[in-house]
């Protein structure tokens, strides 16, 4: 039965070549600006670049602060940590994400509590989650406790899955109702918006990815965002090794981090950000394309964003009304040429994550049983 | 006084130049390597660089297995792990260090616990240590016990200051009778040498950096070395999110670190490390150039391998005899173009590692008003 839906994805694609999921494209002003930066000697972490991509990345996204750092976990990490994520606290996160969001997490000596996400954006259900709270959860002193493991619940933590912007109106409308803080993991989702406000600006701080395989590569690389001009310090302070600054001295007034985006990296990234809008032009003409192949078939339909929100389209995904069997599609997927992915595990189902509190994952078990991610690379 | 000593200084320079600590220098294939990373679209986790920059590593150290990560911390912070470092474990270290040899300890949730350094090498005391050893622990079952914290002692992490090689045959005799594991802090150390063997190999694990100021630069970057196979492949495991290889499924079997060196800085380090004989005859000419100036003064030395060792000469330093202000000494170099520095504020005087147990401060306390680093760096 895949037969028919796979060929019709094939021809989306005028080549006869493999088609990956994504591979970084560098035709633009890569090569000059990491060869200045090598010339200029300024290849770690200080140099023009790294002020550059900074400026870059906050002006395209609105973020009155961007902080370039080593790469997303890190950018997460960090972030949690200034929205007041401390030991023992629990994290709301979906469990339908890569498995740094709940690591990030982790590195906080947090621990992950998993919520259930939603088909229509993939993202955190705002409805399932305002009512898993309503049960779970008390208010002590200004705090929100979960009453059966006593412990605090500090921050949601939404992820805008394969680019596509989550519900954050209303995981924010819910957060300030709980007293809670909102971390965005816009890992996937640089050029995305909500309403015409970029994805990652809405929580207090938002954090993204630039590995290899996003829409934007800076090698490794990610940005921590946030419109609190002192937050915006604090991470620079904390991802620098927290160092005070002075002309010799080596003073570090708390545990810091070396988490500093070196200006070679920064290079690469300020070339690629000059193509960020040729890449969502692409993607989104892949969008249509794929949308027009999947005409007629039935069963299926490809991840669309919603009225309020604008995708950057960085994974194109299918979801099937059906469980599937995925090996078999996949194979014949993978025989065919396209470079398709499943979903990923669900982190709940994770071995060192199976003990984490959760809500009902029902959602999320079906949809990891139907969503195909497909080719998304731009071929030169 | 000092106006003859820094003038002494200056006539090395045969320049008018200002003259800092230390630069990197890229006068090989760096951007060659690294315009092929960028051609060849693999710039960020995965590439040919990062597996040829390991296997030169390995070669050149030594060393079984080499992992390249993203710093020097993650190098560390990894090898504790692995040497078994658990939660409210403590770790003995020197004071005398760049604070991420401390910080690298809090990220395992383990406890700094600072020894003494010594004059001769400004490593750990390895007589200081024993004795202290013998003090403050008892042995428990196989396990070494604080007896006043009662906290598992598990690793020594002895540092190679200023790649100047400490006592480690010594300080491997104390590890051993008092069954605890070593892991050296080599960050500053490659190329540099102990009875032949090379640094970072003495211990389980050993950790280098390759940030913009060390002898080699990838512009941000590190390498776990091991001799242990097994202990390898478990650090390549962990600093790649701990993700078990499938063609397309994302398992993770446990918590891991997103710690891989993009192949674009892999590609920087492999042209920089061909040129690594090259900086260690400069640096080795230049120790022989500052000792012929600093002849006929007095009350002041310079840092000189011992017997045994093979020291990289990264950064040269003056140790004087007496308390130095140091102040108005840097002022005047800084004055005279030379970008001198003192050592570090000696870790346990930071605020937030004020209240970690230590030994004796004495030797550590004293040399930290007495030793400068002298400009190192290479001039094309």
């Amino acid at each position: 039965m895949f037969e028919d839906l796979v060929a019709s994805l094939r021809s989306v694609w005028e080549t006869e070549k493999d088609v990956g999921l994504h591979e970084p494209i560098f035709i633009g002003n890569e090569e000059k600006y990491v060869g200045e930066a090598i010339r200029s000697t300024y290849v770690s972490s200080v140099g023009p670049f790294v002020d550059r991509f900074e400026e870059d990345i906050a002006s395209y996204t609105g973020a009155k602060k961007a902080v370039a750092v080593v790469n997303g976990t890190a950018a997460l990490h960090i972030s949690l940590l200034l929205a007041g994520v401390r030991e023992n606290d629990e994290v709301l996160l979906p469990s339908l994400t890569f498995a740094a969001t709940a690591n990030a997490v982790m590195y906080c000596g947090a621990i992950p509590h998993f919520v259930d996400s939603e088909y229509e954006t993939l993202g955190i259900d705002p409805i399932n989650l305002r009512q898993y709270l309503d049960e779970i959860s008390d208010q002590e002193g200004g705090v929100t406790i979960n009453k059966k493991t006593k412990r605090r619940i500090s921050v949601i933590l939404p992820v805008h899955v394969f680019g596509n912007p989550c519900k954050i109106d209303q995981i924010l409308e819910i957060a300030k109702d709980f007293k809670l803080e909102v971390v965005e993991d816009a890992a996937e989702s640089l050029g995305s918006t909500y309403r015409g406000q970029h994805t990652g600006t809405f929580g207090l701080l938002g954090a993204i990815s630039f590995n290899g395989n996003k829409i934007v590569t800076t090698g490794g690389g990610g940005a921590i965002l946030t419109n609190e001009e002192e937050l915006g310090q604090m991470a620079k302070h904390l991802t620098t090794t927290a160092k005070v600054p002075h002309r010799w001295e080596y003073v570090h007034d708390q545990l810091g981090y070396n988490y500093r985006m070196p200006n070679i990296n920064a290079a690469l990234g300020c070339a690629q950000l000059e193509q960020l809008e040729s890449y969502l032009v692409f993607k989104r003409e892949l969008f249509g394309k794929y949308k027009n192949a999947l005409n007629g078939q039935k069963g299926v339909r490809l991840m669309q964003e919603g009225n309020s929100a604008k995708s950057n389209y960085w994974l194109q995904a299918l979801v099937f009304d059906q469980k599937i069997n995925k090996d078999d599609l996949l194979n014949l997927f993978h025989e065919s040429g396209l470079g398709c992915r499943p979903a990923w595990k669900p982190l709940h189902k994770l071995p060192y994550l199976a003990d984490s509190p959760k809500s009902s994952m029902l959602n999320t078990e079906l949809l990891v049983d139907r969503v195909i991610n497909l080719p998304s690379m731009q071929i030169n």
